[in-house]
């Protein structure tokens, strides 16, 4: 037997994170491997939001961009993510969605080498990024490459101004190679921008060490900082001085408060904020980064592994014959810390799931996904879940009518 | 004497809006007129931010995309503030920031008369207002003609893309007529862009009935949507299936958990949508324009103009000889909802007259403003204010040094 409930159990007792999970609010008998789409709430939210709200909005009003430290959050809670990505604290800023920053990054790296015309992604990356590129190159008058995965490193040339990949697909969980990729690209004489949605948080990353320029990121997934948190950036420091974002917003600019008709770039990654950040949503990120307080990307890696295998051995001998098909790959270090599998029903799998008290979600047209989030998900969450799974495909419980009902978000 | 303290009580207690103050949680003994740069905390927004965390966020996690329905929040509030505008519920979306909607309202109207290069906006316009619009001229191939206010009418030609104004001028209150300028730009062949930042909740807006077509505001000023609320933007009905967003976002796909390569524009106003809207902020946006729930814009303006009038008049003869000269038009039609004033220690007056619990806001190099926000703002209020001006200018308090420092924010 891969995992008795008692060793899995076991395996919690002893986890060196377990008392992590404390840092989260999780409800009561709900198993929730969907951190890779939303965080879970963080205890220490709470009150912050509180005081956010009551105190430095209510109390100390329009004073708190300079008493309580707003108008720096940016670059302070930038600061913090860096110290996860292996980038120094001024490379990296809180700003905008991920699809703004991929398109400011994208207009700004296009500039640098106008003689280069083509951009160029995956085919079946995240659907946001190819938009944002659509639209980026059209503006840039780039031609935009979608290439499958295993053609792009042969699809680099003379004429590829840059390179957009998902260090970690949002799908399969696969995950690139991001230093010789990088290398590749900086051979043929273009720039590369990850995507590191699915990857901060999640998987080391050493973006200094990866000879990485440009970068952006999520807030609401692995960072726990609450639905819709801003996004980050990451320029490195050489690269600074050189981008110009064209998105030219007043907090951007070297002086804001000097209301000048034009524009100085500010020095540095200030430059690339645009509009006045949501504060709110802002401080939340910054209480969800404290999650990761005193706890190393390595250990939260060692354990991701643990749980992905722990996953697998399980779903193999416990759902056997019942059509799953795992799309992550076996090896570590070729994926992230999610674990997808196909199923010909996996929306209805993934609904009667939800109802049984086990989230995880589906991705079209036939994929369900589990998140696994060492800070605050057990062996044992992960045996009730894959039980679950049994229990519906065995029963086709999966079948009820009421499962293939579908929301607006699916 | 323009107004006694007893006189000015006298005014709050027969004023018909006088309950609308306990919609909000303002300090005690503080005198709070910067509600034009970030409105107050509204009561009801302290239980609705702890649910929309706790309960939300918390126990309902990702689910709440669906069964709180998230996922139409940036349309449900929208909808909302059409309704103090003047534009239909379809009309409104709630995105990103004023910048960032700047930003994709200049391109996609350049983008539809490919044949104008003038990008045509006013100097002295609000600095983030030009600084996008230089960034957007630059990737648009516009050409930025930045003309006085008096000009600027003058100078709309066969050549003019795009008029980009602010119709209330943040520093000084000046209004423009929306209907007359709009209906010349349209005359000369070009589009305007009206930025609401001063405008929404604040005087009467007939957005559909000026003709108005295209239309951005701020959520963190008179719709006290809280610090970096997201901002709005309109776009009129039959202008927007003709309009497409060079910021292409998942949330503005036609399906965006179809999760294609290919960018299908939603259809209406979602197209200008980008990334996952910042939730915590938004869910704030959406309580602080319930404050303005059942009271017309009429009232408040009508109240507007009063304490507009009683304020001047006591600045004109409690601070007599004291160089405040106010630069805000005196006839209501040509105004907003702020008072401004220059003198040439605006700066440490400001200062000084925080310390003395009166909360107005300084803007370079010389204007101190006070906004006049008649949902939570009273006559006694106004009052003591002037009397407290008038304390520091007759004392010369305001050179203490201490009232010289220089916050980031100033």
């Amino acid at each position: 037997v891969s995992l008795t409930r008692d060793a899995a159990r076991a395996l919690d007792a002893a986890d060196p994170l377990r008392a992590c999970r404390d840092r989260f609010r999780l409800p009561d008998g709900l198993i929730y491997l969907d951190g890779n789409s939303l965080g879970a709430l963080p205890e220490a939210t709470v009150e912050r939001q509180r005081e956010v709200v009551e105190e430095e909005w209510g109390e100390e009003l329009i004073r708190s961009w300079n008493s309580r430290g707003w108008i720096e959050a940016p670059q302070r809670v930038g600061a913090r993510i860096a110290g996860l990505i292996g980038a120094r604290p001024h490379e990296v800023i809180v700003a905008d969605s991920v699809s703004v920053n991929l398109f400011k990054l994208i207009l700004a790296a296009a500039a640098l080498s106008p003689d280069r015309p083509v951009l160029l992604s995956e085919a079946g990356n995240f659907h946001t990024d190819l938009h944002v590129a659509s639209g980026a190159a059209e503006v840039a008058r780039l031609r935009l490459d979608i290439a499958p995965r295993e053609a792009i490193a042969g699809r680099l040339g003379t004429d590829t101004n840059l390179l957009l990949l998902t260090h970690v697909h949002y799908k399969t969980g696969a995950r690139f190679d991001m230093a010789a990729l990088t290398a590749r690209a900086k051979a043929a004489g273009a720039r590369t921008l990850w995507d590191l949605s699915h990857s901060a948080g999640a998987v080391p990353l050493d973006l200094n060490g990866a000879g990485a320029e440009l970068a952006v990121g999520c807030g609401y997934k692995y960072l726990n900082g609450g639905p819709g948190a801003p996004a980050f950036l990451y320029v490195a420091e050489h690269l600074q001085e050189r981008l110009v974002s064209p998105l030219r917003g007043w907090m951007g600019h070297a002086a804001p408060f000097a209301f000048t008709d034009d524009y100085v770039p500010a020095p540095g990654i200030a430059r690339f904020l645009a509009g006045t950040p949501p504060i709110l949503s802002l401080i939340a990120l910054e209480s969800g980064i404290a999650t990761f307080d005193g706890v190393g990307m390595d250990a939260i890696w060692a354990k991701s592994v643990k749980l992905f295998d722990a996953f697998l051995a399980l779903v193999e001998e416990r759902c056997a014959g019942h059509g799953l098909e795992c799309i992550s790959p076996r090896d570590p270090e070729q994926r992230g810390s999610h674990i997808s599998f196909r199923h010909p029903n996996a929306f209805e799998l993934c609904q009667a799931l939800i109802a049984q008290g086990v989230i995880g979600d589906f991705r079209a047209p036939d994929v369900v996904r589990f998140g696994l989030t060492p800070l605050y998900v057990g062996f044992e969450d992960l045996f009730v879940c894959v039980e679950r799974i049994r229990d519906i495909l065995e029963t086709g419980r999966w079948r009820e009518p009421r499962f293939a009902v579908r929301g607006k978000v699916t």
